[in-house]
């Protein structure tokens, strides 16, 4: 890793990554009822070092709406879990089979197939318990509840890595790019959905109105489809030493991606119209945008 | 298969089970956004014939306290969902490795194991979205999410699969009998918790108060107790034939069971306890309880 330079909105990400994981190790913590090996399983994956972008965006886009921030923790919380459950599942061998996820060991290379398949299960039941129990305003537990099962579900993000894994078995067969439709359906699904989620429950939890909703989800689907085009240019472009993983494994594995679809330049440039999509919907919003809209930026320059 | 005399309870699940089914083929319905894979994997397990036990139980339960029938239709349906998915996933070649189920080829024979993994998670976000979506009266979204969250979690039905699948892990190793102790906390989780859910669910839609909805718990809770026993037991003692599947399994797999732990007389014993117990405690509700009683008879009486 070489040394980088100061960068605000890195050293704020950073910053809350830190506090929120705090709070998690805290917070989601299980008595003699839960099945100890399942509680260690879940919380090594829940409490596995992380950007917290997801809960990030919760609170930042909460704070923009007016929320308290103590109002944010239930739905932050519960999109993590939501978040930890899905990179369980998609390491599994029947999935991308993964033994390494940020350079430690995956979850069933741990503890076993059949506990990692249970500790994600048990992860998305502890989501929505989390928002039936710990959200602070009774009010927004029925919308919180719904955005966060569409946009996690067959609709969302396990819709997309149900088309991801399909892609790739077809891709075998036939050597063809992937369709940019295609792609884009897969990345609007698997990654934009939860920061749309995010973005929107920041909304809910501050009590904004429909319009506001509306382009705080656009700005959390643009945001994640840049997001996941970097992921994509990194596979290509970085070193396994700064990935924490394998690179060029996305090619081997023939998964479809915006550098396979369109190649590298072309990719680049509709990363960066997914950002300026998304600074324009959150523009929309009265109060101080500055801090979304440099993480935008972020979300495509990062460097892993 | 032989003819059996005509039994009322019998009669009115199946009648139940038609109807509900034919609801649940109507109204669980996909549109283009969810891949056309995925909603079909969904729906071979949700439609794929069955008792529909749990949710006779909500409307029963539902019926019994004062609840509009079609109030029971969200917490039926979103519980049952769960229980297709807890089949799905419990069926996997990591977990109980089932290539049939009631004499169908299991989920992920027909789909593959990614998609069978994927099915089932989608099942428990569309449950949850189903509860915040389709609840009629929007004060129950709250307790009805957190009473299924809680028991089909950690806690409940997932935490149960988890200390099965590490007792029989564990009883290769050591053939000694499993301690009734842990059969009972096994059972008591693995099926006793969606069936305690189903009771509640139909009280929370009711409106009932907190000591009828503990009563309906402590219903459900040694209902699904009891019909877990009879479950092992018709493992020992049935033919292939009536239950579907291979009989014999439980014991070849090293499952903790009743007859397992205490022999085929002491489990009656104990199964004909959880029916008295259950009835004691729905007597508590003041109502036409016969009904209830009787299904509480049935589920340990069965034969299949």
């Amino acid at each position: 890793m070489t040394t980088k330079p100061a960068n605000p909105t890195l050293d704020a990400v950073k910053a809350f990554a830190e506090r929120f994981s705090r709070l998690l190790d805290e917070r989601v913590t299980f008595d003699e009822k839960t099945p100890v090996t399942l509680a260690e399983s879940i919380r090594y994956s829940l409490l596995a070092p992380g950007k917290r972008l997801r809960p990030f965006l919760v609170y930042q886009c909460g704070a923009l709406c007016g929320a308290n921030e103590e109002a944010c923790y239930a739905p932050a919380a519960a999109l993590e879990m939501i978040h930890a459950f899905s990179l369980i599942h998609d390491d599994l061998p029947a999935m991308d089979d993964d033994d390494l996820r940020r350079g430690r060991p995956t979850n069933h290379k741990v503890y076993g197939e059949a506990v990692a398949i249970l500790a994600g299960d048990a992860l998305v039941t502890l989501a929505f318990e989390t928002l039936a129990t710990k959200t602070l305003n009774r009010e927004h537990i029925a919308p919180l509840v719904a955005t966060l099962a569409r946009t996690a579900g067959g609709e969302g993000m396990i819709g997309g890595q149900t088309l991801d894994i399909e892609g790739q078995q077809s891709e075998t067969d036939n050597r063809k790019p992937p369709s940019l439709e295609s792609v884009r359906r897969i990345h609007s699904t698997k990654t934009g959905a939860l920061f749309e989620c995010a973005c929107r429950m920041g909304g809910i939890v501050a009590g904004a109105d429909d319009q506001t909703l509306d382009r705080l989800s656009a700005f959390g689907l643009n945001l994640g489809l840049a997001f996941q085009i970097a992921d994509d240019l990194l596979d290509v472009t970085a070193s396994a030493d700064d990935l924490g993983k394998k690179s060029g494994k996305d090619a081997e594995m023939g998964k479809q991606t915006y550098p396979a679809s369109v190649g590298i330049e072309r990719s680049r440039e509709l990363a960066k119209s997914a950002v300026s999509a998304a600074i324009e919907a959150i523009r929309g919003i009265s109060g101080d945008t500055a801090g979304l809209e440099a993480l935008a930026e972020f979300a495509y320059r990062r460097d892993r």
